[in-house]
């Protein structure tokens, strides 16, 4: 059950195609509501051939606060941000626009931050960890990202070695290099590819080498416990769950979108 | 409260400058709700200027199945619809849009039909009544065609002798006529002035004209009973507020918006 809705509402997007299965028209519209907001989140499926033209529009429409964006459209919503975060300019990705009080539109890319507020919920401190992030896409790189300011040295792999490499100069500014399916010798380590989700996977690093004190997340939600925080957790090491790291994410999302306020 | 929100909940829009004091959102919302439709009514101000590049987006969202259009936007609705209602064309006006299972969107202009179906739920029926509407802008253009569409035989007045004679030109193929302030020889009569709604205004029509046995109807909803219906119900006359118009217009337009599922 959700709180009234009113023509004084006021509107946050989530922009995505498709959009049925996103958690945020849920998740943000009850996280505004606890926090006393008179808001609602609205999922807006979006075809990429349309995205210029829906965020032009939407982004003068008068009662839209914010705009969360999600898959295919994270690299075109840039477009439309008057002010870049620093790391939105670096991964090239928005996941968030507000309306700041004069008028203009800022981008954020907090998907990595909720990595590591899930890592914190966990005890797990991320500064000086030695990590290891598998997969450079969107997420991973967010994550990779996120770690790095965070205060971790990151490592990164890819079976893609040339997206890999890439994502090492596009980010030189941080502590990130470049690494591979091996985890020997790191204490935190990040599954950001897709691996786990289908019977067969095989596992996306050496689970033989992980250390035994060494904390082990996985981005990919469905299972929860994936073969490799299976492995993982056999070998005496911490697990975070995709589930962990979704928790939190409303709640940054809403700190971002909200601060727009004037 | 209202029911649940997800990513799959599909989008009805209600579209003005401004829309903070609609009552689609809630009402519509509800109606739908009570139909067992997973829908919502989202409130969108969109300034004149952007209208059209705002209804250009808005009808290729994917999740959005129907546009209410309200003040300013009723006629430039109108170029954004593929299929035109005989009477939205006539009245140059849409006050829903509706996407068609072939993906085409349809206008309808169902303002007047509200009226209507308040006079039928307080008993009157409008075939062969003698008709008076008072005002032609858009809402008492729409009563009057309403009214006419229902068998009336429907006489205009307006204080603008101009715009009343367009009015009945433009409307030439239904039944309707010019009229004047004198009630005499209607039996039913419709404000549709805003002329009520502050102290001291004058009456819309000459009240002691007004037959006993004569149907009055106001469009004003604040004050509930306006002078002309306080006038009107001392001589004798039936009224119908506008709040009881207003009661049966979420029925309407659901009825409208919903027809286009496939």
């Amino acid at each position: 059950m959700l709180p009234s809705l009113s023509g004084a509402t006021r509107i946050h997007l989530i922009v995505g195609d498709p959009v049925a299965q996103t958690k945020s028209p849920a998740g943000l519209t009850r996280e505004f509501s606890a926090r006393g907001v008179d808001a609602v989140c609205i999922p807006m499926q979006v075809a990429p051939a349309d995205i210029d033209a829906f965020m032009a529009a939407a982004r003068r429409v008068q009662n839209i606060d914010g705009i969360v964006v999600t898959v295919p459209h994270k690299l075109a919503a840039t477009r439309h941000c008057d002010l870049l975060s620093e790391r939105s300019r670096a991964l090239a990705a928005v996941n968030a626009m507000r309306r700041e009080p004069d008028g203009r539109w800022s981008g954020d890319m907090t998907d990595g931050v909720a990595l590591v507020a899930a890592l914190r919920a966990a005890g797990v401190a991320p500064e000086d960890r030695r990590a290891l992030v598998v997969g450079v896409g969107g997420a991973g790189s967010a994550v990779a990202l996120a770690l790095a300011e965070a205060g971790a040295r990151v490592a990164v792999h890819d079976i893609d070695a040339a997206r890999r490499d890439e994502l090492v100069r596009r980010l030189a500014g941080w502590s990130i290099a470049v690494g591979s399916a091996d985890p020997a010798g790191h204490d935190l380590v990040v599954n950001a590819t897709p691996l786990g989700m289908a019977a067969g996977d095989p596992l996306p690093v050496d689970a033989a080498k992980i250390a035994p004190g060494a904390v082990v997340a996985d981005l990919v939600t469905k299972p929860a416990v994936t073969p490799l925080l299976a492995a993982a957790r056999e070998r005496g090491a911490q697990i975070v769950t995709g589930e962990d790291m979704f928790t939190p994410q409303a709640g940054i999302l809403a700190d971002f979108l909200l601060a727009g306020r004037a």
